[in-house]
Parts: structure tokens; C-alpha cells; sequence
């Protein structure tokens, strides 16, 4: 048995939304399930006190180029949400309660569709119920639960787990214990599952230990 | 007469290493001079209240990692440098007082080797000298400078006008007044000199007016 991929993102990234469209045919062609691992960003960047791309303004301009070149060159349709950033709490701890691989995989799907394919977002609670619906499950049940205890420590504890493993940023695949951040690193992904990491330990020895000789005030 | 392309770049930055070794072939091939402009990145850093890629610890590893891979792939030599973050002040204000183009391209190549080629690193005045003897320039007399206003204005006017740009990272490339980041924006970059850039202004508008319905505390 090869290990899943694990795919942490949280909606309100585009490049999640980009990952996401790659990861499971790159999965499948590797003989890897896809572990879906709903996290919200904004905990990272508040954990490591850091700003995220739409917080300083000319990299939220940038960043919107970027994916749109990214999406053009993956043949995938994107268009923004009708706000961001927007609270992606609901939709992350909706997603966390559905515990069927197939049913989890069609609503995360009909959410990052709902986000960033010309849908009508994920902070409605009526539109995400439909969204929970479309998938084969129970909308308004979910939503319901998605205001209780269990779906908010799903998300957190996700969350702390992912701080714990290192990850500062969405997406981040993990294979086999190795991170790999952002959806221009599925080439490094691939390369490693097919064993062609050119990241070793003796590589990575001599940079461990550098030390500083300058810091910012 | 068409645009050079700027590249906006800091010693400090693997990514402009790897940058620097791709763009002056990528511009010779649609034409294009480059005009090479050192700026000190933590001035970027310190103007958009934002942490340099070093300064988060999981990420530091992670970036090293990711820049072994970059290197393998386009078969660029990379070592790490004596330290870093490292005072590369010298070597910007050095690079910044050489007029002539030819002779600045070498000083570049001389001091990013230095850096990231499995040099001495750049901040002993006495080598940063010898590798510009080396690029055929008087090297004593360019470090004794770089001491002085008319250098160190220099690179302080380099970086207010990157930042008038709205540049917020290294290396960045100017193109036509376009703005790409990093040294994986290089297919982005050469869509652009093709005229094949998918962003259009019809485009952005979509994403211009964005409102934001949440934000972090």
C-alpha cells in the first residue's frame, strides 16, 4: 500500500483552486489516493505573523495575473469569486464533516467551482447547502452541523496539524512525509514520485547550518 | 528601438541567481537588452511590513529545497554561500556604480558566482574587488567607492523607484512596463514578448474591484 497524497488548501486560494484541478490525475497516474485536508490559511499566516499575497497591494494585482496566466496555460476557467478575501469557515468545516472519499471529492469539487469558476461563492449558507445537495448529500444537515462543536475542532485540529508538519502555505501536497508548497510544485511532486527528487540528504546538510551574518531591523 | 528589460534583482535572492542565468539568453532571443538594477530586497521587505521567505523557518527549508530543484532542472550549478541572510549592501552599491553594460554583466555573473556558484560570498571587500579586476574593472577603487553618497544613492533611488513600480519581490522583470515575479514567471515573460500574454485589460477589470468580505484580525 503507497501512501495518499495529503492536499491541504482552504478555498480562498486560487492557486488551492489550480492545485486542485492537477492533483488527481497526477494522483491516479502515480497509483495515489488524494487525502483532502481542509485548512484555513488565514491561521498560517497569523501562526508565522505573515501577509498573505492579497494583503500587500501590488502582489494581490500581481497575483491575480498570475493565476489567470496559470489557468489559461491549464485550460481551467477561472474568474473571481464575488468577494475576496471572503470567510472560508463554512465551507472548510462542511467539507471536513463528509467522511465518504467520493461524496467529499464531488463537494470539494462544486466549492472551488462555486469560488473561483464564475459560481456565486461559498459564504451563503442556502447556497452551500445546494452545493452539499448536488454532491449526494444532505445540504441543509451539513450546514446545520458545520455551526457545531465537531466541525470547527475538525478544522482546527487540520489546521494544527498542518502547522505542526510545517506547512506555511495553500496548497501543500505531502507526499511520503515530503512537502511540496504551491500548484507550480507539481513537477517536483511528480519527480519525486517517480523517485527523481534531486533533493537529497547530503545536499541539504550544507545548508542546514548556514549560518546569518546580517539580519533587518 | 524596442524596451530593455529590467531586472530587478538583490544577491541575497537565489531566485534572482537562477533568474540572472536564464533571462539574458531569453532576451537575446526576442531582442531585447537587459537592464540590470540591484536593489536591496529587505527595503521591499521593510516597506510592505512583510517577511522575506528566510525569515519563516519551515519555509527557509522548504525554499532551499525548492531552489535545488530549479537548478537541477535548468542544470545550474547552486551551493549555498558563506552565510545567509547576509549584508549584500557592497556588492548592490559596487554593481550600481559601473556604467558600462558589458563590463557590469561580467561584475553580475563574477558576484552572483560568488554567491551561489560555490564562491567566498560577497561581502569581504577584498574579494568583491578581485572578482571586479576579474570582470576587467579597478576593483579597489569600486569598493572604495561604493563607500561614498554618490553609490549608495544609487541603490537607494534603484530601489524607490522599484517600489514606485510596485515591485514587492525578486528578481522582478520589467517588460513594457509589466511587472513579472520570480524566476518561474520566465514562460510568463517570454508569452508576453510573443504577444501572447492572456491577461487582458477586460480581464482584470473583472478582478479590480474585488471587495473583500472578511479579513484577518
Amino acid at each position: 500500500m503507497t501512501n495518499p497524497i495529503s492536499f491541504y488548501f482552504d478555498y480562498i486560494s486560487p492557486y488551492a483552486y489550480l492545485g486542485w484541478r492537477q492533483i488527481l490525475t497526477l494522483a491516479a497516474e502515480h497509483g495515489r489516493a488524494v487525502e483532502p485536508v481542509p485548512i484555513l490559511f488565514a491561521a498560517l499566516l497569523n501562526h508565522h505573523g505573515h501577509k498573505g499575497p492579497a494583503e500587500i497591494p501590488p502582489k494581490r494585482v500581481y497575483i491575480f495575473k498570475n493565476v489567470l496566466r496559470i489557468a489559461h496555460r491549464l485550460g481551467v476557467p477561472l474568474q473571481p469569486p464575488p468577494s475576496h478575501p471572503f470567510n472560508p469557515l463554512l465551507a472548510l468545516r462542511v467539507t471536513a464533516l463528509v467522511e465518504d472519499a467520493q461524496a467529499q471529492r464531488r463537494l470539494i469539487d462544486g466549492l472551488f467551482t462555486a469560488t473561483w469558476g464564475a459560481g456565486a461563492g461559498v459564504t451563503d449558507p442556502y447556497l452551500v447547502g445546494a452545493i452539499a445537495d448536488q454532491a449526494g448529500l444532505d445540504g441543509a444537515a451539513l450546514v446545520r452541523a458545520a455551526g457545531g462543536e465537531e466541525a470547527k475542532a475538525r478544522v482546527r485540529q487540520s489546521t494544527e496539524r498542518a502547522l505542526a508538519l510545517g506547512v506555511f502555505g495553500v496548497p501543500t501536497f505531502v507526499v511520503d512525509g515530503e512537502l511540496f508548497w504551491g500548484c507550480d510544485a507539481l513537477p517536483d511532486v511528480e519527480a519525486f514520485l517517480r523517485g527523481e527528487d534531486p533533493v537529497s540528504a547530503a545536499l541539504l546538510a550544507r545548508w542546514a547550518d548556514l549560518p546569518a551574518s546580517a539580519g533587518r531591523r
